[in-house]
């Protein structure tokens, strides 16, 4: 519940950890398995980095009653509701009406609202209808959370103790709204932390018993203060630090975490979120080197991780994606003597791309993965999920063979995933020569 | 309500349309973000394949008395309660145990069961500890249903004229089962259509409101009895046709679809679900080309629509992505004059780059994509956003500048969709010279 005496709004973790926080997300495009929950992704993520678990998440459809017979219900046992979608211009749109209905709140147009949206379609050359004035109504009671990235605001009810945040439905508008807006008004009435409620250990190519077992003589000296989640993905295995009772501190969460970075080593990845690709794109950035890739079993996947982050032509120098043997030999010089004693999945053959990508596209590194990432097409020698992997550094040039069970869609992020690990390992140690990146690598 | 008489259980979308399905997802991996909620998106896209809605979607906590109350309230008002998750063999897989006090039933321990496990065990050469035999206990009521990709079975209980289906959390162990095993029991309850619900025309490079104005009379000659829906994606946009009713039998349905699809011509794109690089592909197939990719602005996503599909050497020779004017030069000998007089983001550029990885890869068609997708990078000319699409084919080459507003995650799909539409426009026309290949491609 809500106090509105600011000197009880200071968070402790405690009260927190008993906050009822719901989300209901509304649309049927959801329910018909159209367009995956985003939502609840983005939301849950970022209420727990401030360290408030969602406790449930409901989606219905649009429908009024529907709505209504929900609100009522969630809104009766949470301490915080948001709900998503529904606040737009059509006749589907019923969000609104349903909600005011059970709070008992009018619906009031705003002429501010109305100048926005005005704004909005004429800074884009486009005609006003008149179903956008709906989106002009806001409730007698609370607020308006601006949208700067679309039509329809966002509205904000602190009633009955609790707090009720609606927001709209495209996430480009709903994302900013959320982290501008409505993480610090939550935090402003104590209902979540002002900052991270967590420290993460991101550590790659180790099993999550193992880390455990690494890691736990370090913990066991902060006792029952200390809280630790794992969490594994493809290749890579999260360690959460956190203290409900807030008993330990955030920079004694921070040391901790350093600690466990020592420890680990080159297992060690970085703090918080970062992508492997992130990471290698960093150490090549600060050592002033680029890779260059080439794929045959992952398709592109690897390149695509490099360059979903901006700015990639700093330090990625291209890939070349090859399904043919003449292509091989054209692109990369892979020597047609090897395609044939070998084949193209094989460790010759992935050496040999490696070493054809980087100097081809003028890279100092080199990152190849051939194989067969299923489900056809596997032969006797190497049945499908075998992947060769090879990494063309200054230093010298190997391969490594992998293989996994299971079908395609995790057989290719991990084979890609094994192979910036490596490459990360590898870019670790040639910056050791230098103390002040080997610093910045190791935390 | 289910009838167990089975002249009663001839479906009929009417009394389907009044079922109420419920999905429950439990896992506080959900709630936290870690992992989206795909459970939802396949259950949900199943379900309306086959003429039902999903009414809701409950995401909760793997705590016991949060199962049980929130399992409680979903049975007293569904026909058909789902629950995904929280079967396995750890302490904190509670969800039978919930469960069946909630419906008054006892867990025994099933020695079929034990013996599976044990069986699977020893076939990966694992040892199998002991608390794997909580997976052995199911209900003094009910089935079990085997799953061939993992210890935990799901079990089915009908009761109180409801259905209660409970499915492991894996996606690789849960889709399998709900595809084999549950589909079908729900179709001979009559609680889903035998068949497909509807029939889908996918279009590409059509706007929503355009669709609709051409298909319009078409459609108004069948009467209410038909329902259409349309759902718009990047660059398609599907129209969904059915009769809910059941007045307009399927054979109809696709008499009407194939009329739907001679009008749209080349809009057209295929009937079902199939991706625009699977409709490219199966052209390609059928014309005996091959085509190759260059891009910079997507940076592989193109190739690796590509080469998600199996056996794509048939019909994809490779893709080279040049973050470098040095490898646009040497990789598809791009003139360094196009590069210096009109910059990498150029319709010269996308010209060259498509003929040189056609010619370099050794394929008959080439798409290229260069662009600025975002968020930084972009100049005054060609702000971010701006994208130019080339296409090399036998007939000749162009290119052709594209522009979206909008965050790199959204523009990068949409300029491989254009690009692919243009490519599967080319393939259709060059069809038609082989009557065969034409009539297969606009159905």
């Amino acid at each position: 519940m809500i106090s509105t005496d600011p000197r009880s709004a200071v968070p402790h973790a405690p009260r927190l950890a008993q906050m009822r926080y719901e989300l209901l997300t509304l649309g049927d495009e959801l329910l018909l398995g159209l367009t995956p929950n985003g939502h609840l992704s983005f939301i849950g993520e970022e209420l727990a980095r401030r360290g408030v678990m969602l406790r449930r998440n409901v989606t219905i459809t649009d429908d009024e009653s529907a709505i209504a017979r929900q609100f009522r219900e969630s809104w009766a046992s949470a301490d915080v509701v948001i709900t998503t979608g529904g606040l737009g211009p059509t006749c589907d749109d019923r969000t609104r009406e349903s909600i005011a209905g059970v709070l008992g709140l009018e619906l009031v147009f705003d002429h501010d609202i109305e100048r926005t949206i005005a704004e909005r379609f004429a800074l884009l050359g486009r005609k006003m209808t008149p179903n956008n004035l709906k989106q002009a109504y806001r409730f007698n009671h609370g607020d308006v959370l601006p949208n700067a990235n679309g039509t329809a605001p966002g509205l904000w009810v602190e009633k009955d103790g609790k707090v009720l945040c609606m927001l709209p439905g495209p996430p480009n508008e709903l994302q900013p709204m959320f982290r501008d807006q409505v993480l610090p008004r939550l935090a402003a009435l104590g209902l979540l932390l002002d900052g991270e409620a967590y420290v993460q250990v991101r550590s790659a190519g180790v099993g999550e018993s193992l880390l455990e077992t690494r890691l736990q003589p370090i913990f066991d000296r902060h006792g029952a203060a200390l809280s630790i989640a794992y969490c594994a993905h493809a290749y890579q295995v999260d360690c959460r630090l956190s203290s409900p009772s807030g008993e330990i501190g955030l920079p004694q969460l921070h040391e901790i975490a350093s600690e466990c970075a020592r420890l680990l080593g080159d297992d060690f990845m970085c703090f918080g979120h970062d992508s492997l690709a992130k990471v290698c794109a960093d150490l090549l950035r600060a050592q002033e080197k680029r890779v260059a890739v080439a794929e045959t079993a992952t398709g592109g996947l690897l390149a695509s991780s490099f360059t979903d982050i901006c700015g990639a032509s700093k330090f990625f120098a291209g890939a070349c994606i090859c399904y043919t043997n003449d292509a091989r030999m054209l692109m990369l010089d892979v020597p047609e003597s090897i395609l044939q004693q070998h084949g193209a999945v094989s460790a010759e053959a992935a050496v040999a791309m490696a070493t054809g990508a980087a100097e081809k596209l003028g890279a100092d590194y080199g990152v190849a993965i051939t194989g067969f990432s299923g489900p056809c097409c596997g032969s006797k020698e190497n049945p499908v999920g075998t992947i060769y992997v090879a990494l063309h550094a200054p230093q010298g040039v190997w391969s490594r063979q992998l293989s996994w069970p299971g079908p395609r869609r995790t057989v290719k992020p991990r084979a890609v995933n094994a192979a910036l690990d490596w490459l990360r390992r590898e870019l670790i140690r040639a910056s050791r020569s230098t103390p002040a990146s080997a610093e910045r690598a190791t935390g």
